[in-house]
């Protein structure tokens, strides 16, 4: 019974050792004791290193500092107060990057690093509740502009099984260096929806999560070895890939989708939004194709702020000239949110809050919505999509049938 | 554009420079050029720790060695030729055991670990082929035994949504450190049954992966320093998730699965399997439930094989004494089929021999499948899988209606 005893166990044995609060983070795997968050929502992060010289923690939205070595080989760190929400971090051992063992891995910056959940007082409604729960379906499609097979996440709302309705459907995109898991695994998509669904407050919707890289079939990636940033080089394998998951968007997996599930298939009953990168490419792919959405978001992210810098948005030629004539624009799209955290870094908030102010001098209508203390993370685009959802398909003769 | 030019390429540049044959793994994240594989299965790891005095490689079932260190702060080793299949590995930088950032993360030895494919030649029976393709569903469910909310996930056969058929079902259960994410991520499960559904082979059947470890309701894990494997106290840990994970299955799980999928409900159409722990806890919870199973697998795990040493099994004893009459059992039980890849830890293989030498003796009906050249590791099971799941709910009147 030897190997039986051993495999039932997690192999790092912990236990419930409480001290001053502390608590293990949610966001740990099965029966890891560290990081560790107590009520006031300090941070403790621990990690095995016995033979290196120098260990650092690494948030990538808050503190980098040393570790202190403890004589059992283990370097500690303990946080200030954090933000609510889930903190992507990395540990950097004698100058290598690497995750945590004891956090769950969620695919950022490119790679499969580590997070910790600090939760928020009062705050709910992304967890999992004692309602119906809607579904999620990993589906896979061939592209025949990747010429390859991809795949994609689809949330399905509570009762999508048992009943004939046709559903509307929103396009959620994540991030840069994120995936297509971004807005399950990170985000609570799904609680966050089945929650608003059972208060009543959200109509019940189906949510593709698509992966945001693409490349056209045949495609390699250039040695940009040389090339910087910005070079001529660069941005074209910027605008390759942007465009590869355009075309695949609009021709090969929203024709999939109303045909796989139960959509209302009219632009009228489909949304896109998305954060940061997922923004910028959902400005650009709706703007593109307002003849396919009728209701766009951008978190964190919307057209090319970036490059507004103190400018405003000329509203009468950007986006193809759709914004020209505000009337027109307010009836032919039913929504326009942008959002930001108050604590993200100045140039994302200041080019949200210049289009933000473009939009109004212009008589543009949008909502304009600011998650207060969070910064370019998840809790940020976690109450963004709490804000967003509920003002979707709403406009009358959109019920679902 | 600086911005969106940053983020729609990936935060590590490595190009397609193909050095002796060797291409980047299928098993790496976007972009990343390392680990690569050659044509002879030779596989090459590299990693940044420029400050690092020793960095290892750790094949969890191959080469642990030394890598070397190369001027510009990476260390870089070449294996031997490899085995086909995914390979577990860490890396070890001054004593801390971590993954590798070019990798995709797999939940495996209770961590997200590293892990690389290499290709088995003329092998495609678990690729993504141009096939109808079945979808993944992860589903919650509230346990009224861990009095938690616990996730499982879902494989339902193509055609699934637009047929009202009822389906059989497989529960598939991963090994010891792993997760329920394990047989569609690590395994392939959905792509190996699409395969063979495809070419007829198999019956379109659901499968069902849940989390295979459970802790009851309020139970706290002890604090087990001091309690050596094999003590008291650490078996009746052991004891205690092992029934807290039959119970969950039996009186949660399976009546959530009938009632939320259109299954084939009575035992002639419920089959169970697991690898290692998983093929452990298959034994345990079928031998004790033979009114709700009637196919049972164990693939490189098999009820206590480990505690059998030189033994045989005493078939008129065993398992409730279900195999006392083996006319009878071979009646009841449709299928008991064990596996294990010839490459395997001896103590693994020999317990497995074992027991198929004491059924054949007893005259216990049962398959014994050798995986040629393959050690513990998912290239058997994906292997024994396909062995298997052809074998599944062909007796007469069991097909779905």
């Amino acid at each position: 019974m030897r190997f039986a005893a051993v495999v039932l166990l997690a192999a790092s044995f912990c236990f419930a050792q409480e001290e001053g609060g502390f608590k293990p983070a949610t966001s740990n795997v099965l029966d890891a004791q560290y990081p560790r968050v107590d009520s006031n929502s300090l941070v403790q992060i621990r990690f095995k290193a016995p033979d290196a010289s120098k260990v650092r923690v690494n948030f990538w939205s808050g503190p980098k500092a040393d570790m202190e070595k403890q004589p059992d080989g283990f370097w500690t760190f303990t946080t200030p107060a954090m933000a609510p929400g889930l903190h992507y971090y990395t540990i950097i051992v004698d100058g290598a990057e690497v995750s945590d063992p004891g956090s769950t891995a969620y695919f950022g910056g490119s790679k499969w690093a580590s997070a910790v959940e600090v939760p928020e007082a009062g705050a709910d409604y992304y967890l999992p509740e004692n309602v119906p729960h809607g579904q999620v379906r990993q589906i896979w499609y061939h592209s025949s502009v990747t010429g390859a097979w991809r795949d994609a996440f689809v949330y399905l709302p509570p009762g999508y099984d048992t009943s004939n309705a046709r559903y509307p459907v929103l396009y959620l995109q994540h991030g840069a260096g994120e995936d297509e898991t971004g807005w399950i695994r990170q985000g609570k998509a799904n609680f966050i929806l089945d929650n608003l669904i059972a208060s009543g407050s959200t109509k019940p919707m189906i949510i593709v999560m698509a992966n945001g890289y693409a490349s056209r079939a045949g495609y390699v990636l250039p040695d940009l070895t040389g090339k910087p940033f910005g070079s001529p080089e660069f941005m074209q394998v910027m605008q390759e890939r942007m465009g590869a998951f355009e075309d695949d968007m609009t021709q090969v997996l929203i024709p999939f989708i109303d045909t796989t599930f139960r959509t209302l298939s009219d632009r009228d009953h489909r949304a896109m939004a998305g954060l940061s990168m997922g923004g910028m490419q959902t400005f650009q792919v709706t703007f593109d194709h307002l003849d396919l959405f009728s209701y766009i978001g951008g978190f964190s992210g919307a057209a090319n702020v970036f490059a507004m810098g103190n400018n405003k948005l000329d509203t009468k030629t950007a986006f193809h000239g759709a914004m020209a004539d505000p009337a027109a624009f307010a009836k032919r799209v039913h929504l326009l949110w942008i959002g930001v955290g108050t604590d993200e870094p100045t140039r994302m908030k200041e080019g949200l809050e210049n289009l933000h102010t473009s939009l109004d001098e212009a008589n543009i209508q949008h909502v304009f919505y600011e998650s207060p203390g969070t910064n370019h993370e998840w809790q940020t685009w976690r109450r963004d999509l709490k804000d967003f959802a509920p003002r979707l398909f709403q406009s009358a003769g959109q019920q679902p049938k």
